[in-house]
C-alpha cells in the first residue's frame, strides 16, 4: 500500500493510493483507527483488505497531500551516513550513528513549498530514505529491528548550512520551518523486499545533483533502530531520516545553493518521487 | 505566582501555590484556559486575581506534582553557556548559542525519579535555569525578547556522557527517558526582577557540586530567545534550558557519576529547589 495523509477541504484524512485515486481509509476505519498513526499501529491488515476491495473515493488532484504522518511524535535524522557524503563535508565516518532531531513544524508535505529563509542564502538539499516506525521500540536488537518498521517514504532534509555550522550542534540549520520535505506517501514494508538496494537521486530543476544507492549507508536500518532505541522509545509514526549520499551543494565550489523558484525532486526506487518548489519566506 | 501542574488522582490540573496549598486554577479557569499552556498564553492576569482572592483548594501533599508544563511543544537546551563549564568540558566558548533539543518524554517532574540508564554508568547532573515562553516568538529582536517570557523554573539537564560523546551531536546523551528534571513550579516573570542575578547550586546527597550565578551566562536570555526565534517559532509553554555552570561530574577525575539512590537537588534563588532521587532503569 501507498498510504497518504490529506486535507479534503478542512477535513484531515488518510487513505491508500489506488488507480490514481485515494481509498479513504479514515472514513472506512475511523472508528478503530482515527489517525494514520493508529492505522499504522493497529490496522494495516484491515487497511489492505479495504484497499483491495474498494474503488477510490477521492481523486488525488481533489485533495491536498500532507506529510504521510503529519505530526510525528519524533523525527530523528542520521547525519553523515554515506561515506562519499562524509568525505565531501570534510567529516570522518563516525563510530556511532550521528543523530539530530527535527521539530514537526519543519515538515513540508508534497503540496507545500520548501521555504528559503530570509536570514540565510546557504540553503541546501539532501535526498534521503525515510523509515516510519510501526511498532513501539525500546532496547531493540538489530536482529529484531525490521519488525518495527511500518514502511518507507522520501525525506528532503533541506539544510541551512551557515546555521548548521554556527556551533558543533546541527539543530539550528535543520529546524527552519518547512525545510523537511516528507512524502509523497508511505510505502508499506511488505512492498519493499530490500530497503538497502534502492536507487536514490536528487534533481534540481531537472539536473541530477545526487545519485546514490541505499546500499551505501554506513549504518543500515537495523543498526540505526537498535541504536536509537537504546536511548529513546520509538512509537508508531515516528520518522527516521537515514542520511544522504554525496552531491549536496555544500560539497561544491561555489555551492549551487537552492534559490527561490527552484524545483527540487528526490526519487527513490520502488517508492516514488517527492517534488517541492522553493519559495521565499514571506 | 508559582504555577504548578499536578495529578489529582487521574485528573490533570494546574494551579498556583498559596499558603502551602494549591489554588486549583484549572477548575476555576478551565472554560477559557483548559491547559496550563492556555493559561500562560491568555489568562495569567485572571489567574493572579483568582489566586489572590481564593483559599487553597488542595494540599500540596495530596497531589502528584508534574513538570510545570507537562508536554512542552519544544524543549530547547543551550550547551556550554557558562565560561567555567566550557573550560571544564574542554570546549571553547562558542560564537553562537549551542542548541540541542530534548523530547518531552525525557522530562521528570518533581514527583518522579531520574532514571539511571541500564546501558551507561556515566550519568551526570547539570543544574540550569529554565525559561518558559509566554507569547509566540519568531524573528524577535533582543530588545523585545523578554516580553515573550512567561516565567522561570529549574531544569536538571541530566546527561549520559558516553552517549553524548559518541559523535559530535549531543542528542543521544540528552534524550534518555526521565533525565530532564523540571520544576517544581513556574515562577511568573513579574516576580523575578533580574533573571541574570540568581544564585544556582546543585547538591548531590547534600554536598554542593555546582555553585554559580546566572550572571555568568555567556549568552543571556534575550540573546538566546532572539537566536532561537531566528530559526524556529516559539510558542507558549516551550521551555529553554539555559545551560549549566561548572562542577559537573564529567569535569572531575575520577568523575563522581550519579548512582542509584543518590538525591540530587538544584536550588535557584527566588525560584526554589528541585529535588530528585536517582533510581535504576527497571
Amino acid at each position: 500500500m501507498k498510504l497518504v495523509s490529506f486535507l479534503d477541504g478542512q477535513r484531515l484524512g488518510y487513505g491508500a493510493v489506488k488507480d490514481g485515486g485515494i481509498v479513504d481509509l479514515s472514513a472506512r476505519l475511523g472508528a478503530e483507527a482515527p489517525t494514520i498513526k493508529d492505522c499504522i499501529a493497529t490496522s494495516l491488515g484491515k487497511a489492505a483488505l479495504e484497499t483491495g476491495r474498494a474503488a477510490p473515493d477521492l481523486a488525488l488532484a481533489a485533495v491536498k497531500l500532507l506529510p504521510p504522518v503529519p505530526a510525528p511524535g519524533k523525527i530523528l535524522c542520521i547525519g553523515v551516513n554515506y561515506a562519499d557524503h562524509a568525505a565531501e563535508m570534510g567529516r570522518k565516518p563516525p563510530p556511532y550513528p550521528t543523530v539530530f532531531t527535527r521539530f514537526a513544524d519543519t515538515l513540508a508535505g508534497p503540496g507545500d513549498d520548501l521555504i528559503l529563509p530570509r536570514n540565510s542564502a546557504d540553503f541546501d538539499y539532501e535526498g534521503e530514505l525515510a523509515v516510519v516506525i510501526g511498532r513501539p521500540a525500546r532496547h531493540v536488537r538489530e536482529a529484531d529491528a525490521m519488525a518495527h518498521v511500518a514502511g518507507y517514504s522520501i525525506f528532503q532534509d533541506a539544510s541551512v548550512r551557515d546555521f548548521q555550522r554556527h556551533t558543533g550542534q546541527f539543530t539550528p540549520g535543520k529546524n527552519f520551518p518547512a525545510t523537511g520535505g516528507f512524502g509523497p506517501w508511505l510505502v508499506t514494508a511488505d512492498e519493499i523486499r530490500d530497503p538497502h538496494a534502492l536507487s536514490i537521486e536528487t534533481m534540481v530543476n531537472g539536473t541530477v545533483r545526487q545519485h546514490g544507492s541505499t546500499a551505501d549507508m554506513i549504518f543500515r536500518i537495523p543498526a540505526i533502530i537498535a541504536y536509537l532505541s537504546s536511548f529513546t522509545a520509538l512509537h508508531p509514526g515516528d520518522v527516521i531520516a537515514t542520511g544522504t549520499p554525496s552531491g549536496v551543494a555544500a560539497g561544491q565550489t561555489p555551492p549551487p545553493w537552492l534559490k527561490a523558484e527552484d524545483v527540487v525532486e528526490v526519487e527513490i526506487g520502488q517508492i516514488g518521487l517527492l517534488r517541492h518548489r522553493v519559495s521565499e519566506e514571506g
